[in-house]
């Protein structure tokens, strides 16, 4: 069994400095429960609600700063493995990356591949794949927010072996009426089911220049069961939610069927055409 | 808006001739109650546990035969359009198959290409992308069952522009406890959101040689929120469940944002991977 938490927190792009804290508070909480995994919200060290690159250019940090660096010692100290979201920059280009830090230090980092809404003003797109690493507990997988609403990406992750998904998220409340289950938590669900993948998402709270978010942290089984879930009259800035989870072993549902194996790669090539 | 009504069979494979007259009755009360399309359960003309290929052989229907020829009566009498899934005998094969039929005749035949269980062992796998046909309101697509849980399939279909999955299905009862939204469910419902399709699943009940069913028919709408789902305490052999939808004009989900336009196809070759 693997010990997963995922740090639901409630970020504020004026106060980056606090993000910052409880995104520190909530990592040496979860080592403290014993939690292998960490899973933390996207864009920690930012926010999200951007007016201006200014804002981005204040608040990115890079991949030898004193943020990753910071983890890199709790990690050593405690033996916890980080998945964050953060503001990255890379030479001069920002990407809205997340980073995956163990013992050993960074283990790798990647850039939001699939962006939404007015992130492309900011971020560039990353270009690879899911970022997929061994940790000491299992190989896992991350992809950041909307990523996973293109399924493409979560069946990647599942072909290259990856037994979890680690999945930064700040889900922004687009509807009215809230369901007791939001649609990203049945993709996120469902995406689990049918790759016979983990995922463990973090997710944000706090009202942000007007933008309220669904705060739906949780973590999946590998049938796609929801093992926990964030409550939503859950008031303080940091929430941190852990389940011991079973990683699966093999992509095998039933005696004999497998979701890698009963997959017809020859009648897909449509999915890699460019559109129109 | 289009009028869908998704019409829950109790199927029995001992007794093919009522299955038949079951699906006739759900069909000529779903075109009384004005709907513009109604699907029908995986099988309907035979019921699903096959003890061996002899009573394949005999419920097994052909393009020409009789059951088709029905539909295709009460489709020019009342305008509707029905999809259903049946056991087709296509020369000497035997295919998983799902059927479209309007007024103006047989649109096309769909032969299920992902299996599952021992569905090898009776059937071929089609080797086709999903139908996909044009109807008097709009584009559909269809494919059955275990389909929807390969999210290439759903893909497919919006790439080529449907805007509605017709899925007959049988969902076996594999796990102890029922919870109220089957993953099944969560599946369609993700696909339907993930690619801004309505699914429309039908499917069966009546426990058949030991086997239960989930009974789990329902239609979503674009956002793959569920419009109507079956009861769980029903008990009559036909439950026609009806809801008036509309189908998406796009693919678009907010202003920036396009399920179709934000791909990166140049990212997703591995998909068409055969398997080592």
């Amino acid at each position: 069994m693997v010990r997963v938490c995922v740090s639901q927190i409630e970020l504020d792009i004026e106060n980056s400095d606090q993000n910052v804290a409880y995104a520190n508070q909530a990592i040496s909480k979860a080592a403290k429960d014993g939690a292998d995994l960490v899973v933390l919200p996207e864009l920690v060290n930012s926010g999200y609600v951007f007016r201006n690159i200014d804002e981005l250019d204040a608040r990115a940090t890079t991949l030898d700063g004193p943020l990753i660096r910071s983890w890199i010692e709790i990690a050593v100290d405690t033996g916890i493995t980080v998945v964050s979201g953060l503001a990255l920059r890379i030479k001069e280009t920002f990407y809205n990356a997340s980073v995956v830090i163990d013992k050993t230090g960074l283990l790798g980092w990647y850039g939001k591949v699939h962006l939404f809404g007015d992130e492309v003003k900011y971020f560039t797109a990353g270009n690879t794949k899911p970022l997929i690493v061994e940790t000491c507990f299992g190989k896992i997988a991350t992809m950041v927010c909307y990523d996973i609403e293109f399924p493409e990406w979560s069946r990647i992750a599942m072909l290259e072996g990856a037994q979890l998904v680690a999945l930064p998220t700040n889900w922004p409340v687009l509807i009215e009426n809230i369901p007791a289950v939001p649609l990203e938590v049945i993709k996120t669900q469902a995406n689990a089911s049918m790759n016979k993948l983990v995922v463990a998402a973090a997710d944000r709270t706090g009202t942000e220049r007007g933008q309220a978010w669904f705060g739906a942290s949780h973590i999946t089984d590998f049938d796609g069961n929801l093992l926990v879930h964030a409550a939503r009259d859950f008031s303080g800035p940091i929430q941190n939610l852990i389940a011991n989870v079973q990683l699966p072993k093999d992509t095998k549902i039933a005696i004999s069927n497998d979701v890698r194996k009963d997959r017809k790669p020859h009648l897909y090539r449509e999915l890699i055409k460019e559109v129109r």
